[in-house]
């Protein structure tokens, strides 16, 4: 075991995020030889046994966590969301019509690419409201190819509770900033897809999992690379995969299932929000720009009375140990991300220096 | 320091590949914490300040080891050299012509995602011959946007010992297998792109080195993701990077600094290609497939008189812990990859055991 040379900090960055502490101490180890093989995990062709068996490992603790069945598909590529905001539509939407839920940047990012490959329609919008709300009602098209929302707004701070109703094709999500933080049911959906920087693993890493008769349906006059059909084809290694990222995820997936599955975080990430949305609610010090039904439990954005006291807060927070707590550039204000591993002591540990700095300049 | 629970093989893995052990050292500890922040480099957001340090020393360390002026921007981008397949002609070639010279499977690959995008012109090939040299002629198009070669043949194991010449337009060079393995004079170039996983760092991120003229001249109507000048303006970040890669690659960029930059690679490489071909050449037990002028000094390729003994010998091999000898699948034999961070007793201990293994079995 390495020895912890510097205290580690809570660090709620909105991602790449916090990741546990026993997933960095098993990385580590792998660093220099993966296994006994006295190779490292990062150096080992991605064609060798002992890295297929790293993949196949990522890909059945993704389907026991997740509970995919054998309909899906589970990929791991590269490109972050953002790339698959192009290869959805390049893949699906042919020159045919979407449905797409408008409700924060990353969905505004996704609308703007799918524009290239066909018709979006957008079947609801928090636009007009800058987004502080998750929209219940959507008007759908019939015949549309998919429909993609994003299930967690980062900057905004709002996050759906359930899949959105009354959709008239295969739901497409970006769960980038929610993935595994909560039971899903996967047979609801198309495609999810996440970038693996927040709940899963490093930047670097998306992970796909794509109903296979969708997969098939997919453009073929594409780039091979950007076909799902041929990835899952060549199980995520149409190209050399992202070997290391991988291997961090499935650890991360071992992680999870050794601490309740997504029950047990569902549980875990429910008490820590509570914590944080209490104090919150507690005063009039603290504001939270959020519809209250619609509060993420994985990024909770506040404000405080002015700016100059927000800044104040983040520096106190920083030197206090508690790190990356300022807002979205595009937005300001304060942000605490509380991931999957974000441990409760963070979240307790920031809520008490919270109100002493509130009784210092509240 | 990690103590080493298990003892390190020689690694002759053509990619993903060896590292060196120092760069392994210091990433094990930035796993925990970068530099003294307390939070790890897999946790850092991309846009805060320890992050930002990151890549501007990738960067820098890049621009001085390869020697690239301000003329080029440097990015750190995904997907492998397999995007750059689509990327490149995708930002260039917009319907025009483009050279490319066909010396392997990768050069190949390039040529067909070309076609998608405009008229691919084979300027030279070595396919009839199996690709077991590199033509020295070509035939190149007046009013080609750019000419498209592979700078080392890692399946093949061939290498260019120069750029090709006569081209009537830029040069634009997959230097996956070979960058950073001798000095290269970056101003004969339009782009350098190159998978890091050979001699640069981890799967997962892309060094591409270009001249900004060019980029600037790149498709508007692609999706802004793959745009250079996007990724340019946003200096990789146009999305979440894959920082962890990029920390490794600056490790690395920092080790060849200290072992005397290119030129100290290239000797170290063509000492180190020197002691396994001068024993592949000293007796007709070894053959070696590639004309004598082109072979590679990273991948050396070589058949023993039967199917069995090759296999007989990758099995010997391996349990006296020299891993990785067995040819790509396309082709069958063996293949030594032996890039920069191998280091010599890897090779001349590897030559001891085929001069033992000939003995018995020769």
């Amino acid at each position: 075991m390495t020895t912890l040379q510097v205290p580690r900090k809570f660090n709620f960055s909105a991602g790449p995020a916090v990741l546990p502490l026993e997933v960095l101490q098993e990385t580590s180890e792998a660093l220099f030889s993966l296994g006994k093989t006295g190779i490292g995990v990062m150096e080992h062709s991605h064609r060798g046994k002992p890295f297929v068996a790293v993949l196949a490992e990522a890909e059945a603790l993704a389907r026991e966590v997740m509970g995919i069945s054998s309909d899906y598909a589970v990929l791991f590529l590269q490109g972050g969301a953002s790339q698959q905001f192009i290869q959805v539509p390049m893949n699906l939407l042919q020159g045919g019509t979407a449905d797409y839920l408008e409700t924060g940047v990353w969905s505004e990012k996704a609308i703007k690419e799918a524009k290239r490959y066909g018709t979006v329609n957008i079947a609801s919008t928090s636009k007009a409201e800058n987004h502080t709300f998750i929209p219940k009602t959507h008007k759908f098209t019939a015949g549309s190819k998919f429909t993609h929302f994003t299930s967690n707004n980062t900057i905004f701070g709002t996050q759906f509770r359930g899949e959105p109703t009354g959709a008239l094709s295969p739901l497409v999500v970006d769960a980038s900033s929610d993935i595994c933080s909560k039971p899903i049911d996967v047979s609801k959906y198309g495609i999810i897809y996440a970038g693996a920087q927040k709940n899963l693993g490093p930047a670097g890493v998306t992970l796909v999992v794509i109903r296979k008769d969708l997969a098939e349906q997919g453009a073929k006059d594409i780039p091979q690379l950007f076909q799902y059909g041929e990835q899952i084809k060549n199980e995520s290694c149409y190209n050399t995969c992202p070997t290391f990222s991988i291997y961090v995820v499935s650890r991360v997936f071992a992680w999870i299932k050794r601490n309740g599955g997504l029950a047990g975080m569902a549980a875990h990430n429910e008490a820590k929000a509570k914590v944080l949305y209490d104090c919150l609610d507690s005063s009039d010090f603290w504001k939270t720009p959020v519809a209250k039904e619609d509060r993420s439990l994985m990024n909770v954005v506040f404000r405080l009375p002015s700016e100059e006291l927000e800044e104040k807060l983040i520096k106190e927070a920083t030197a206090a140990g508690f790190d990356g707590l300022k807002g979205h550039r595009s937005v300001g204000g304060l942000r605490a991300s509380i991931y999957n591993a974000m441990p409760k002591e963070g979240v307790t540990g920031l809520v008490s220096f919270m109100k002493e700095f509130e009784a210092k300049n509240g």
